[in-house]
């Protein structure tokens, strides 16, 4: 699909250093993931997994509302098709899953910044950020049940971060959770005043931004990929990724300076 | 098995519009899982499988308690085979695994309705169920290891909606949990006084029967199914379970419904 | 690797009746899994797994902490080698992992009583063990990020107790967290006052070391091994369990003591 430049305009970079922000720029449509927005957002993050300079995202949303999920107006138009819409949504939910597999397999860590809703693929989206930061008052939920269209994908992400019990409740009954059960769930990390929310993400990006990069990025692959494993396949994997972390130079500095009670010095 | 018509009469089915509430009805067993218990339940569930009429089911224990568990007086009694019992044993739990494992099959949503106590095969029926309220004051326990059978096969269940560590105290101390602590865990998702446990059970079991029933068979055979695949393998059947959904006559007007702002008219 | 009289020192071992205690024994180093330790603890844990006569093992760190993790010195030592230690660190991180998971699979639960601070393979200590009782103002972190290091082993075992996101948050920041906030996220069973640890962690492993040992070690072996199984699976598993279970003769005994409501008399 080719878009156009107005459509690059639909997630707006800007950056803080190393800490990569992307908003989402929609705010009419509640910055719904139309295939414009799925197609420039896989771009932006394709970009940044090739920019080593680039050592943490914060994903968030522009308007009132961080995400409310896919575009019904786009989807309904598919259905004119002589298919009544069948290949579309095969490739559409094909792309969508594709993007929700990128944010894991990023080699930078991905933080959400959610305020106001964040619902169906939307919900997805925190779920599938490595971390999230909620501003109070923001409501979420996986409620595509209500208009009948049970919320499938977004349960792949929600159910890898929430009790299946408490998932399967939200799924079914289509009710919004708010910002500090979200908390208790699992799904988000930490809740703060909206007129904070900017700052203590990008604080917490800031802490994660001053690591050494290397390591970070050897752990959020090994993080994920180990998840899946058994236990034996599991250390396996991570034993790899330890040796390979310890002869970074920059580690070893990081290690000696510690022994001698120093602060490194990384050339990262 | 053969079960007699006195036996049938061990689950009451009464039906609520579109609510099945089958009823476990030995209460001087503690609605023990007995043979004709087991039989008897998973006919009716194999019944309610087939029958469209039925979105929602709760399940529930007549008399002091939800479910002690198996019947120790009827598996005392298989002892006295040459074998000592072995042939008996493996085969009632091979029909108790059956029924747990048919119970997230079905394609109605289930809803354990518990008061009393819920103890080893009757707190792996909590812990199988789609989602759980329960009576405050009610306990529950896998509480086998303290007569010397560990609950294994309630196990089966409980970790896989309670965290690792709190799972294993339970199993190893048989120390019961109060409803808050359960909710806390995972175990049930409302914990409402007694005296409205039947009510807000049967409120939360309409909620969900008010939805779109084949929107809800879809999501709840892909929850189960995505939960043992890897994130891909995941995508890729939450995907084909999202477009059969789509081309759903009644979704297609769940979505203009709600574009146009208006309520949806399914035909159902 | 040989280990001299010293080295046997580094792991003290004190029975309480059919309870092991593990001592790590190196304050001076906050009990640093040094090769010699890994080494003395490994052994340890072998000659446990022999002996029928220990039911539950605590382990526990002498000193001002549980453990600090790995010991930097000795692995920054290990640079010198013309592979610059590349061997050396796949020996030894191989080594802790076979460690790690020896734990699950010891016949006999092992419960951590973890005060002070437990830190990177200290933290994953902790969430390797069965159980773990906490004194309050114990720490918990996988703060290796902080000098370079990303804690990619202790993430194995910390990402099997801990939410995703607020295990991922533990990695990346690098950021200590409480006691109560371990014991909400699943890391820890208790948390009780400094001065109680000892009789608390006690009272707990005596509980469970009261119960039918071949019961608990069918149990302990059939929980680990479902985990890791699909839901039929885990069921044949479990199944196989209960009737192992069964046909011993003091679980008839204790069945049987229960139907007649008086005390088991247990041969075992």
């Amino acid at each position: 699909m080719s878009v156009g430049s107005d459509a690059e305009n639909l997630v707006v970079r800007t950056d803080e250093g190393a800490i990569a922000c992307l908003t989402l720029s929609s705010p009419g449509s509640l910055n719904a993931l139309s295939d414009a927005m799925l197609d420039v957002l896989a771009k932006q993050l394709s970009q940044i997994a090739q920019d080593p300079s680039v050592r943490v995202v914060i994903l968030r949303g522009a308007g009132k509302a961080f995400c409310a999920g896919h575009d019904l107006k786009e989807m309904t138009a598919a259905r004119a098709a002589p298919d009544g819409g069948a290949a579309y949504f095969a490739d559409l939910f094909d792309r969508c899953g594709q993007l929700m597999q990128a944010i894991p397999r990023l080699p930078q860590p991905v933080i959400a910044q959610v305020h106001g809703i964040a619902t169906a693929a939307g919900c997805q989206l925190v779920a599938t950020c490595d971390m999230a930061v909620a501003a109070e008052g923001t409501r979420f939920g996986v409620n595509g049940v209500n208009i009948g269209l049970f919320c499938s994908t977004p349960m792949v992400a929600l159910s890898r971060n929430v009790p299946r019990k408490q998932a399967f409740e939200m799924l079914t009954t289509g009710d919004f959770i708010a910002a500090d059960r979200a908390q208790e769930l699992g799904l988000v990390n930490r809740v703060v005043p909206h007129a904070a929310l900017e700052t203590e993400t990008l604080a917490l990006a800031k802490q994660v931004a001053d690591k050494l990069a290397r390591a970070v990025r050897i752990g959020k692959r090994a993080f994920y990929d180990q998840l899946d494993q058994d236990l034996s396949g599991a250390y396996a994997l991570t034993r790899d990724a330890m040796v390979q972390n310890m002869l970074d130079s920059d580690t070893a500095e990081g290690i000696a300076a510690f022994i001698e009670k120093r602060a490194p010095t990384w050339e990262q």
